[in-house]
């Protein structure tokens, strides 16, 4: 009822506010026997922290895990997982000046309207700290696909007008890794950052877009009517904070093309049954057909410059705020690994369904 | 687990085939008490039926709808209202011939692969008739969402490349209802009808993008941090056959903006709390925050076209498959009451949901 | 949210009233390719229908089942299976007495007062003709457990103060259909109908007992800690009208015994784990031990009796109520099958669970 | 689907081993803007902690609760809370005799053969100690219980053949709290205590049996027809480790009473609406009636003895097994928290669940 809980067979269950002593996460529903490679868990925490390069926020977080339960002798139980990440580099009093007032496009007016009580530090609950206790479960749900051969890479394809024109055909995470933007084409890259850098110095920010490829999926996952793959994974990248659109395969560009260009031609290839194009996006009737699932995240600038802007305070008389604290000028390199995480997380709960269909 | 039943508060479950007996839906979380007008839901069920003008598929049903289950003396008793709608113009030998093949972009390789076993007849469960279930479910909730005057209309947007430039301030169903299209703007309307003519005549079919907007709708709606509004929305409409996108507010073009032009102000008007610009969508931090909620759902073109297409059957052999049957060489003229039913089943939803947030 | 669904894996969402147009079942989750026998789900509804035998309400149900959807060709699609079963012998006007009126130990005044609003012909939704949708469900479940040799057998054990005194080693349907009572004693069943007959003459009702045992479950099913095995079907049990006890094993008897007496010491018996006693009524930590699992249901008087009654109507004014319709003097026969149903539903439900949980 | 999450409003997702770095739990669902007091979580936590007196294991554990997040200066805010307890007293080696041979009537063998895998310090997540975190998540909920005052207390009515014949009329916590066996009753409390003395000395266990009163609950809580509240209930205490049998009201002696006695006649007394018996135990239909909730909680004897038992391992062949480590004679002194703890979360969850009814 209340949407901290994501998942039906990979259950997660996350908590935590951005200054409040700890986030972490439960989950319910990892197979048992499973390796559980706590450094590996780690890495993905590491491409998310903040304050890991010049153009993200220097806020310093080592966001170091601790496994609290569900992990024996290096192996998953079947009981439930929990990871603890303590907050260490909380500066509340960053965040007095907008205890009664509202900074525009935050979530600070909705969340005082809705629980009518909010802790305003740092945005609280709707803080993106709060995405690092999806990264953490991501990053074991993504130790499992890698048993079954199956891939998942997101990278930045477009900072603000500045667009990677081409997708590479072969994506691997050394490839995202070799610059801090995380885009696969390093000319790009270098264009992206130096406009972020531009951004940062005017005090303002910038959207972009990340596209996610995943490689190794069977034939038959997703659940129709309404759990379709990309219906879930839909959900999955819009509950992520500043995402303002999600598309799969030919996505909105499908809108002016004509059923006899848009079609995916079945044909067999090495004895696999493969289709010409993928303007499907690897999904079907709601359902992965063996293509590469491929699929755009649109993010929106992030809401916090540091310049004053106009306002109202709790009793709606007009204010000034101005974003203090330490920030991103735009948010999609750290989002990479949340991307990816939100894929992992869709991606295992549906192959165990999966397991229960047939008799 | 399995996929048809959708909503927490106000689930509904569904269930049928395009060419089995009947398609149906079970409400279980209809608030007692309330008043339901059967003619209210056949007005909706007809928006969406088969055979209503020239532009769509002229398969014939009535799509008379029998209530099953909890409306005493017209009114709902809290109990589960089921609702019955029985097939009547099936003509499954139309569809012989894809016993054994695959059509390209649809679900028959993939359901196959999947369950091991289908019911090929008119795609089975994976056709849109099965959304038939949704909107008579979608009618009752829109009849409780009028008592707290909140008002859903969605729109014919854009059909291949022709766009509809304004959304019309006033937007009411029968600006709506006035063409085939439903497209709030009479002249763009006519051009829409007239391309849909033409793609039909060439045996093809076309995409398109239907808007919608909300209205009414209080602050707090929405769960944080996996089930934000916007994150319900758009997993709702993503699982509407043939979509491949999902926008709010700015949607994708926030891409390329900066936070100085893309944050909403917030001001105060007529003693009520307004943002100068709605670039949010009506969502802010996954939570409605009283500005119209605003979105957009793109469409591919109908993957049936009447035209041979090269494919593979159950061997894996080449074939080549011909769309026969009644289809739509368009599909948003028909989708329109269907987002507007997802959306009604999405904000009541929430709307229940919010009722135990605070002590 | 409101409790008419049922089960994670294999979900069953039921409706319906007493006196409605119908009630029903919708199945999401039945695994696909079963080979579903209509004539064994019909025998099914046959046990639990009324006017059966000379001891059970005279009401006069064929309660003949139609299949919506999600069979095709005899065998499961993987789509949800819906069961129509319509209402045909109602005398609504048997209540148009208890229309103001609350009868003592029925569900009248509770309705009332939760819903605002009740069908109140035969008792609407809260009469146990509700339990014909769980039989139905729980036909197609037992078809499932049949493939993996999953036996389940309830029978009568007690009636008022007639006890059944051994469980008797084999126990199978014919033994049971034996008599109308259902108990396997012939001795034991004849003094139990002699004494309902007795009973009924009185204007009045018995409570009774079901026992339960369920054979050839393997080891493993149940998902602590919550939903333990026995957690389920106790629910599943206390669930159905006129419940108010539920025991697994050792039971209540176990408050009095030492641990020493009470532990189920294993042993190999033919290569295979078993326990010298089974205390633990095949259940231990919440999970399946490959032991027969056996438990005790407890059943209260049906409320509605041929004698006036002391009670109040709506304005909280004294009134007399008396029994009019058609009821059963004793529940328990007619509950066998009830019981067998929803053991059969917690069953494949654990089942279909437990094939997510290994790596 | 795994079982380690409860509730549908008010949601409890609870981790941790025996022996593991700690136990938890987080609550989705409670309500914004409560006080929150965490002495009054830590008096509960008391309540069910080891080592609190003569007559229960001498495990030494604080249980001192953290709560990392949801609380800001004292009130919920209406996001996930959740709460760290660390396990400090593990004495792991007493467990090393049981890493490869099951205790007879323990979760080891189970836990093996579900799993593959199992954490056997101190039987893993099987133990009661896992209890601790629903202890912590109750005591939330009995404080916002408390403000509808609605009172729950429940207490020991049996230890083996000593029965507690009389419920006494008023019940409070400083009734129950008088005596280390928690029984109302002073002269009942000393003969069990005395008991259990006895039976430690044996190296035996015993059984008990917890009786439990729900005061002040409004009509109107329960959700027909699954979720009925006693069935809520009957599988909340079912899933406390060692219980075997639940009844609501009369129970299991219905069984052998007439309708004519059993049946609650309405009575009205000082304008409020009451039975004059209450065999219904407060819930009719499902549904509460107003009346006081009454149910019983029976209790197997402790399964670890200090005796040497008959077993396998994990070969499947002969051994012995010894009691170690520090345990509980009587599990029923311990339970009484617990059992209100749970009675707590099913209440509250219903309370919530109720406020969506209503149009």
């Amino acid at each position: 009822m209340r949407g901290n809980i994501f998942g039906k067979a990979f259950k997660i269950s996350t908590y935590g506010e951005s200054h409040g002593p700890a986030i972490g996460v439960t989950i319910d529903g990892c197979p048992s026997n499973l390796e559980i490679s706590e450094s590996l868990i780690q890495e993905e925490m590491d491409r998310r922290r903040p304050g890991q390069s010049s153009i993200v926020t220097q806020r310093q977080e080592g966001d170091t895990i601790e496994i609290l339960s569900g992990v024996f002798e290096g192996k998953s139980t079947g009981t439930p997982i929990s990871i603890l990440i303590r907050n260490k580099d909380q500066k509340s009093k960053d965040y007095s000046h907008i205890k009664d007032s509202f900074r525009p496009s935050h979530a600070d007016y909705t969340y005082n309207k809705k629980y009518g009580n909010r802790d305003y530090r740092g945005g609280g609950r709707s803080s993106a700290r709060e995405t690092a206790a999806r990264v953490a479960a991501g990053a074991i749900a993504r130790q499992y696909l890698a048993l079954s051969n199956i891939e998942i890479n997101a990278f930045v394809s477009q900072v603000g007008h500045i667009v990677l024109e081409k997708i590479p055909t072969t994506l691997n995470r050394a490839l995202i890794e070799q610059n801090i933007i995380r885009c696969p084409d390093p000319e790009t890259a270098s264009q992206m950052i130096d406009y972020i850098k531009l951004i940062k110095k005017e005090g303002d920010t910038i959207g972009g877009v990340i596209t996610c490829v995943i490689k190794g999926c069977s034939v038959g996952l997703g659940e129709p009517v309404f759990d379709k793959l990309h219906a879930d994974l839909g959900k999955a990248m819009l509950s992520i904070n500043a995402v303002k659109g999600f598309e799969i395969g030919s996505g909105f560009s499908a809108v002016s093309m004509k059923g006899s260009e848009h079609n995916d031609v079945f044909v067999k290839k090495d004895n696999l049954v493969t289709t010409k194009t993928n303007f499907s996006g690897g999904v079907q009737g709601g359902i992965s057909n063996g293509m590469d699932i491929v699929f755009r995240v649109a993010f929106k600038p992030v809401a916090t410059i540091m310049r004053d802007q106009q306002s109202i305070d709790k009793n709606g008389d007009s204010t000034v705020v101005k974003g203090k604290g330490r920030h991103d000028p735009c948010v999609v390199p750290r989002a990479v690994p949340i991307v990816e995480a939100m894929s992992s997380l869709v991606i295992i709960d549906h192959l165990l369904r999966q397991r229960t269909t047939l008799a």
